[in-house]
C-alpha cells in the first residue's frame, strides 16, 4: 500500500521500518530530516514536507503529543489540507480524547477518513513488530487498514465505530501500567527495607500470581534503579495521565489512583528526574522510606 | 508424614484434602468440628481438642487472622504447649510480622521448629493444589516440611531463613493484588462511562500487556458485579492492608496506595459490604461516577 | 466615579449596589437583563450590550469562568474593543492564572489598563460590603481603583504589580477553604459516629484553636448538613480546584490535598449533587462512615 | 488540693507550675528526677516514685503516649494500686481511645474515680496557664477537677459522661491541626514557586478568613522554615494521626486526609526529620515542588 508516515521517534521509526518490510511503499515525513535516513536506507522515500507524505492512500501519525498532532494536521499544508478525498489517517500517537474527536469531525467534514489506532509497547516492542494496537473507526475503514497494524503489531484489537474510545483505552491502559509500577514500587521499598532481596522478591511475583510481560519489564527496571535511557521518558508519562484525568474530568469519573499518579510523576519531574524514564516514579516510594534507592 | 491441620475454612480445608490425598497421615481440627466430616471421609482423623493436633512431625495452622492463632499457639493445652520437642509448626495464615516475630521465638525457646509458609490463591486454588507458597525458617527445616508444600501448592518459594520474611512477602503481595483491584475498577469506572463494553476491555487487557491470572480473575469478577459468593471476605481484605500498613509503620514505609486501599476497605465495610469479596473495593471507583455498578 | 459592572450573580448584584450606594455612576450589564431591574431601582444605568458599560474609566467584570470572560472581553463589541485608551478593566472573577495572564497583555497590547482583583466571602459578605480583595497590577492603576474596593470591601490586599499573582492567591485560598471542609467533614464523621454531638464539636473548635469565619461558617453548614440554597455551587467549587491543580501543574507543584478534593467534587457532582453548595464534598466522609448524613 | 502530678515534659513542667502558683499542694514525679528541682523551687514536693504522689484527692498524668500511660498506672506501684479509694486520677496526656476505656474500666473496678482531660496548646501556652482542656467524665467527678483545670486553662470544654470521648475530640483536633499544617504546606509552596512572598501570603490569610490562632503560628513556622527546636516532635505528631486512625477505624470511618497525614509524617521521619517540630509534614510539599525550602 501506498502509505506516508510521520513522525520517526523511538517508537515511529521501528513501525515505519516494520511497514517497509513487509512490502509497503513508505514515503516518511520527520521535522528533524536526518531520522529519515536510516529509513530512506531500508528502501523509503523521504518527505521534506508534511504534504508530500500525503499522497497515499493511508498516512500514519506517530507524534509526541496534541501540539505536534495538531500543527502537523491542522496547520498550513499539514494532513487535513493535503490529504485526497477518501484517504485515511491512521492517528497513532497517545493523544487526548477531545483531540480524537475533533480529528473524527474534521476528516469527515473534508471527506476523509479517520482511524484512531494507538499503540501498548515499549520501542523495541515496536521495532519487532510486537506491539498491541487498539484501534477505532468505521469497520470497513479498519478492515482496509489491517494489512498495516498486521505490519506493526502481534495483536489488533478493534473497539468499535467511534474512533476516540481506542484513545480512550490506549490512556487507561498507560495509567494502568502506572499504576503497577507505583505498586510495585512501594512494595519493593518494604520488602527492600526489610532487607529481601529485591531481585528474588520480583522473580516470586512474576513466577506466580503476577505473571505478566509488564510485572516482568517495570519489577525488572525498579529492582535494578534503572532508569536511563529512558524508553519513554517522564514528562509523556505525566501527560498521558493528565490526559487520563481530562477526559475523566469530562465523564464525571474520579480516579484517586490517577491523582496520585499525577502528583508523583511532577514530583519526579520537579525534583530533577524529567529525563528519566517514567518506572522513576516507582522510586520514589523508596525514597520517602529513606532508602538510597 | 503424620501431621496436624488446624483449621478448616474455606482454604484449610482444601488443603487438609490434598495432604490426605498425598498419603499423609492427617489428624485435623476445627472449632466448629462439623467441618471435620468430610475430611474424615476421605481418611483423615478428627481432634476433638487442639492438642489432639499436636501429636504429629508437624503441624500446619491455616487460621483467620492473629487472634485465631495466638489463641491455637498460646492458649490454654495449645500448639506450644502440645508440641514435642523437635516438631515443626508451619504457620501457613496470613497473619502479621509481628506475631510471625514472636511465635519464631516461641518455639525456639521452647525447643521446637517454626516454619512461615503463607499462601497465594484462593479457595478453588486450595481445593486444586495449585497455590503458590512462600516459605522461610531454618533451611533444614524447610526441606523436611518440602513434600507437605508440594502436596498443596503448584510452586514454592523459599525465601531465606528468617521465617517472618515470609508472612511480609505475603502481605505485600495482597496488597499488590489489592491495589489491582483498584486500578481496575477505576479504569472500567472510565471506560464503562464512555460506553465500552467492559468485558471485552478486560479481555484486551489480558490478552495483551497484563496477561496475568490477576487480571483475568479480577478483571472478570469486577466487569460481572459479581462480588457473592466471597472466596475472601473485605473484612480479611481489610485486615491484610492494615498488617501492611503496620509492617510498613515499623519500617518507616509510607506507602499511599495502601492507605488508599485501606480506605477503600473501610468504606465497603462500613456501607454494607462486609459480606461481599473484597473485589468488591473495586466497584467503589464506578459508585463514585454515579453509575450502578 | 463612572463604572461599568458586568456580570450581576448571586455575587455581583451585592458588589455593584453597594458601588451605586457609594455615589459610583453604574452602568451594569447582565446576560439575563432582569437581573439589572433592582440595581436600576437603586440609580444604576442598565446597559443592553456589553459595549455599553465600557464607556466609563472602568469596567469591572464579576462572571462564573474563563469561558464566561473570554466572551465577554475578546467577543465582537466587547470590553477589548469597547474601553477607550488608559480605561481600566478590573477582573473580579475567579479565574485561572492563564486567563489573566492572557488578559494582561491584551489590554496592555491596546493601550489599556488591567488589574486583577478577585474576591474572597460568600454571597451574603457581598452584599454587606465585607469581601476581602486580593488586588495586583501596577501601583498608580490600583490606588486609582481603590475608592472601588472599599465600597465593596472590608480590606483590600495589594499582591504587587503583576496581576495573575492575584489570582493564584484567590485560586490557593479557595483551595485553603475547601481543604478545611474535607478535614471537618472527616472529623465530623469521626465523632459523630461516636455519638459526640455535632454541634457541641464545632463551638468547642471555633471557641478555641479555630475561632476563624471558615470554621464556623463551614462547620455550622456540615454539622447542620444543610447544603441549599448553594452560596456556591458544587461545580463552581471543582473549577476552582481545576484552576489550582492547572495552576501547579504548570509550575511543578504537587498539591496532594488539592487531588483529593477535585476527587471528591468530581463525585459529588457525578452523584447527584450539582445543586448542591460545595461545602456538601464534606458530608461525603460521613456517607463513607455509613452515617445517614 | 492535695494533687500529684506525673510527668514534667516540655508541657507537663508547664501546667504543674501554674498549679502551684495557684495554691495547691503538689506533689511531683519525673523518670529523669532532675527535672522535678526547678518545680520543687517554686514549692512542689518531690516524689521518687510513682506511688508518693498518689496520696492526694486527684493525680493528674501527663506523658509521653500509651506505653508511659500503661507502665504508670497498671505496673508495681503505680497508680491503680496507690491511689485510695474515691481519689481521681485526671489523664491529661493525649492517649488512644482504647487505653482510655481501659482505664476508665480499671479505676472504677478499683473503687477509683477518672476524667480525661487532655489539652490543645504548645508549650508556651501550657507555661502562660493558656490551655483549652477538653473534658470528660461523670459530672460530679469534673466538677470536683474545675480549680485544677482552671489552674491550667484557659477554657474547659465539658463533653459528657463518657471519659474516652475527650481523648477522641483531642485526636481529631490534633489531626485537623495536622491537616491544616498540610494545606498550608502545599499551598505556600504553589505561591511561592510562582514568586509571592511567603510572609505577606500569611500575613493575607490570617488577617480575613482564616485569623485563627493555628493559622498564626502554623503559617508563620512554615514561612519561616523554622522547625527547631520542636514544641511538639513528629513521632509525636505520628502517634497522634496513628491513634486518630485507630480510633477510626474501629469506628469504620474513613478519613482519607489522616491518611495521607500518616504518610507525610512517616516519610518525614524516615528521612532525617524525627528531631523536628511535626510542622515540617508541611515542608514537604515545597521538597516535592524541587524548592530549597
Amino acid at each position: 500500500m501506498k502509505v506516508g508516515f510521520i513522525g520517526l521517534g523511538n517508537m515511529g521509526s521501528g513501525m515505519a521500518a516494520n511497514l517497509v518490510k513487509a512490502g509497503h511503499d513508505v514515503t516518511a515525513y520527520n521535522r528533524t530530516p536526518s531520522r529519515v535516513q536510516p529509513l530512506v536506507a531500508r528502501g523509503a522515500h523521504a518527505a521534506s514536507q508534511v504534504a508530500d507524505a500525503c499522497h497515499g492512500e493511508v498516512v500514519i501519525t506517530m507524534l509526541a503529543d496534541d501540539n505536534a498532532v495538531e500543527g502537523v494536521v491542522f496547520g498550513e499544508k499539514g494532513v487535513l489540507a493535503s490529504l485526497s478525498n477518501g484517504a485515511i489517517h491512521i492517528s497513532m500517537s497517545t493523544i487526548s480524547v477531545a483531540l480524537s474527536e475533533k480529528l473524527e469531525a474534521a476528516h469527515t467534514k473534508a471527506g476523509q477518513r479517520y482511524v484512531s489506532a494507538p499503540v501498548f509497547g515499549r520501542p523495541q516492542a515496536a521495532a519487532e513488530a510486537k506491539l498491541f494496537i487498539a484501534a477505532a473507526g468505521p469497520s470497513d475503514t479498519i478492515r482496509k487498514c489491517m494489512p498495516l497494524f498486521e505490519a506493526m503489531g502481534q495483536k489488533i484489537f478493534v473497539l468499535g465505530e467511534k474512533a476516540p474510545s481506542a484513545n480512550l483505552v490506549k490512556l487507561s491502559g498507560n495509567f494502568l501500567i502506572a499504576s503497577v509500577i507505583e505498586s510495585l514500587g512501594e512494595a519493593l521499598a518494604l520488602v527492600g527495607k526489610a532487607g529481601i532481596d529485591r531481585h528474588q522478591y520480583i522473580d516470586l511475583l512474576t513466577s506466580s500470581l503476577f505473571a505478566a510481560p509488564i510485572y516482568k519489564t517495570y519489577g525488572g527496571l525498579l529492582a535494578d534503579g534503572k532508569f536511563t535511557p529512558a524508553g519513554f521518558v517522564a514528562p509523556l508519562g505525566l501527560k498521558d495521565v493528565r490526559l487520563t484525568l481530562a477526559a475523566a474530568e469530562n465523564l464525571r469519573v474520579p480516579m484517586p489512583v490517577a491523582s496520585l499518579l499525577r502528583d508523583r510523576l511532577l514530583r519526579l519531574i520537579a525534583t530533577g528526574g524529567a529525563e528519566l524514564d517514567w518506572s522513576a516514579l516507582g522510586s520514589l516510594a523508596a525514597k520517602d522510606a529513606g532508602l538510597q534507592n
